[in-house]
């Protein structure tokens, strides 16, 4: 045994050896590519709706309400995990006309999609109808998952599991890369922290990720400000932290009724918040 | 908005509604079942292998080694989650076949076994070979995977995420109760730990989980440290403390030459080290 | 016994009734008060110089020229907590010759300072010649050393221990106002987190205890950006996010020559940076 | 700037150079010291007593008992860090008569005692008095006191602080050793964790720090598990599990009727459990 203790930690030189694809081959690497005409990369880009996509009414007064504010895409769950078996009628996932409901409000509101997946035999539904799939926290080590759903070549967004390393999070998506599927969009939703940190908080917004993971890699990362404070008045000052910080897009919770919304009532901001919101973000986003 | 922050903590009450299958009916209350002859819950459970099945030769050898030594359950991993996409020739999985030679060891030599599963497409094979399912700390939040799993009615050890909280964990775990599959073990294997307390290594054995667990779950639980210290000179200590917390099992890994272990050669024990960690245990958990 | 399990969480209603001091008496409560000239709760206030007073001139240098560039306040440390008692010559404490230079560029460049204090037989000298004694992290939970402070009726920055909760920093704070000493200001310098989230740095810059301090707390919040990326790369994202989430003020390192610092050479930014990053952090400031 | 990320681990190189006092000289070295008749590094030290001193006859009936049922040191605080400024009665720090009482009960009942500092100005009174000088987790880092302590040449125990690294501690331990005093004692008492592990604890208590520390440092390790799991139903398991582990002492809150004690009710045991509890603990550490 050598006098060396393990624990090692990330390097550059790691990462160019075990994550070649999701390594920058120089210090100006960017990815920039276009989803539904939204440029990554080169524009703040906006995901806006509800936690979940609770009935066709709720997610067709988002969709156009959204789009009309200014948001690039409609997010919007129709499968979820949850940490219970048991679900309240509230807080049913509506599953396959849920992500119906997303693909015509898709087609009336003009507004490309993006929703979650959670099985491999959901995977040609939602491949088919939406512009990205999202695999969230929970799914961030399902490799096999992952990997179904990068062969479908749709853009893939990488939500990291609030226990996961920068490290984990950049192998997890080496195994979207690898099967030939450049889209792939990372975003930060909040870590767990040692109880003394979090300030209340379930989660707190890993904002020190965002150059850390630009240093190293080229793709784009994206901040999820809603998830992360569980809290409606923390959501506007660290979404623009977030783009402060070098955001590449943010993604809201935005709910009509927030304190009638399905789940997580405390953390969805409203039409009137999104839209006083959007502006300071850009405003920031085109100052750094 | 009411005047409370968010972020509440697991009470007694919490378990009651949340978890009803998986909570204690009274103080008292312990599940014990037999699983392929072995009592869970009454006995110290001794689950012993190598990390992977690296060959039938290797798996043959352990298999006798550990099984004369005093191990009920050979342990070893057929499919295995990587953080990255690449694997050496030295670390592939060997999937079916490994599935195979576990199975020909268990009768050759007469002793149950365990393996984790990542797929659902392999639930039939593996439901029909091994005794145990192992539902690995990656996939504990992998809801429909492990609802799959139950469905099998196989016992199932369900392995603690390094970032799941007693909650998450007891949650995971009622999805399995709710298919009324009863044989659920549960196997705390190390949580991540603020950089500063990790004293050098990547995870914390967390045992004072153990008083907790068995304060609010009829379940038994087992502990597993080998993956926590990542460190064969803490193995012993770590394994000896796991049973005086109240443990129903251990879990270790056990190689013929650790040096040259396909995976993490830093952490498994020898037979000769297992010989003699053995009694040591078993005079622990007959004193406590 | 009692059914809940212990370990409560910060509520508002504990804030009303433990730290009657420090909490807001309504929604639109916030201190404001000058030091030297310089109100703090009004503008964004800007704390710059070197880790360490490492000798006259280089004091005298950093004074000259981050006053010209727009900084309210010279930081710069005499006295300094190390981790191990062997200091190597270059990183000495220069003490009372430290404290003395720093006045004498505090007259010379008319720009007040800030230093940190750490044994209570300094008191008398720190109190006489600085503008604000510092409550290092290590010290936070020093009460007896913090209560003599606070009798000096000088104004004080209490940085949050790396460890610490806001609880637990609030309650250090309210230490000081129990004396009849109102112009405290708190200063998030960088938490410890799981190893997993720390992107291969020590701290991470927790900027939801921004929003959080702020909504239970009249107090001034300050952020350190250096201290807490330990990167210098990193200063710049983060010091730039601290704005945007509602800092009101920014400590930064700023030296000559960042690579010959006589402690800590990987975090502090040089003259350029500063001034390039200070009507950034202004734009910020102003637009929120 | 080279092409690593800061954020090194500790080593052992790191221990030679940085700890060369605290740091093993070779595999077996162990210190072994004699304290007022009790062999630290050879018998397993138990510590027992109240939190705090509240009056004469509490400290005088806990001598008496935990004397008689085996313990070896009589533990109590005359002063306390809080984490307000504000003491209920009940709460009250009983200060120079604390300190008097238990040295009237040391001559009394013939066992030595061991109190926390927390000021230098105590320092003459309290090395007078007591066998042990105890400083506490949140003075961990507090350097001058430490030294003014070590230079009393009264063996120390040093209390981790719950945010601290084993890297942290170890140096803070040099402090003492440098100054020509060998009688340290460390004391781990649970770290803060990432509240989705602390399984609705404050603390966790690291039983992996006592086999890491025992690698790189010949000091003894004492552990608390009363403090760590801040819940009496947990202290007993704990406790046998820290013997397990290789403690080489207990530390226990002992109390005549924990449901009245003056702080932190919930956590102290009292006799009858404390006097089942030692021949198990003591069991274990003849065994192991």
């Amino acid at each position: 045994m050598d006098n060396k203790f393990p624990g090692k930690d990330i390097t550059i030189e790691d990462l160019k050896s075990k994550f070649p694809l999701v390594a920058k081959k120089n210090k100006n690497h960017r990815s920039t590519f276009n989803v539904s005409g939204v440029e990554f990369g080169k524009d703040l880009v906006i995901f806006a709706g509800p936690n979940m996509v609770e009935s066709k009414e709720l997610i067709f007064d988002v969709a156009k309400n959204v789009k009309k504010i200014g948001a690039h895409f409609l997010r919007g769950g129709a499968f979820k995990p949850l940490t219970f078996p048991y679900r309240s009628k509230k807080y049913r996932e509506t599953r396959e006309d849920g992500i119906r409901w997303l693909s015509e409000a898709k087609e009336k509101y003009n507004i490309p999609i993006i929703t979650e997946i959670m099985e491999e035999k959901y995977i040609p539904l939602v491949a088919e109808m939406t512009d990205i799939i999202q695999i969230g926290s929970r799914n961030m080590q399902n490799y096999p998952l992952i990997t179904a759903c990068a062969k479908t070549k749709k853009p893939i967004m990488l939500k990291r599991h609030y226990g996961a390393s920068l490290r984990d999070w950049l192998g997890a998506a080496e195994y979207i890369l690898v099967e030939g599927n450049k889209k792939v969009i990372l975003c930060e939703r909040g870590v767990s922290v040692p109880h003394t940190h979090r300030s209340t908080s379930r989660f707190l917004l890993d904002l020190q990720v965002i150059p850390a993971a630009k240093e190293v890699t080229h793709l784009p990362i994206v901040s999820d400000p809603s998830h992360a404070t569980f809290w409606r008045p923390w959501v506007r000052p660290m979404a623009l932290a977030s783009v402060a910080a070098g955001a590449d897009g943010i993604m809201l919770e935005v709910h009509p009724d927030p304190k009638n919304a399905a789940v997580d009532p405390l953390q969805p901001i409203n039409y009137k918040d999104f839209r006083s919101l959007l502006p300071e973000m850009i405003k920031i986003y085109n100052n750094i």
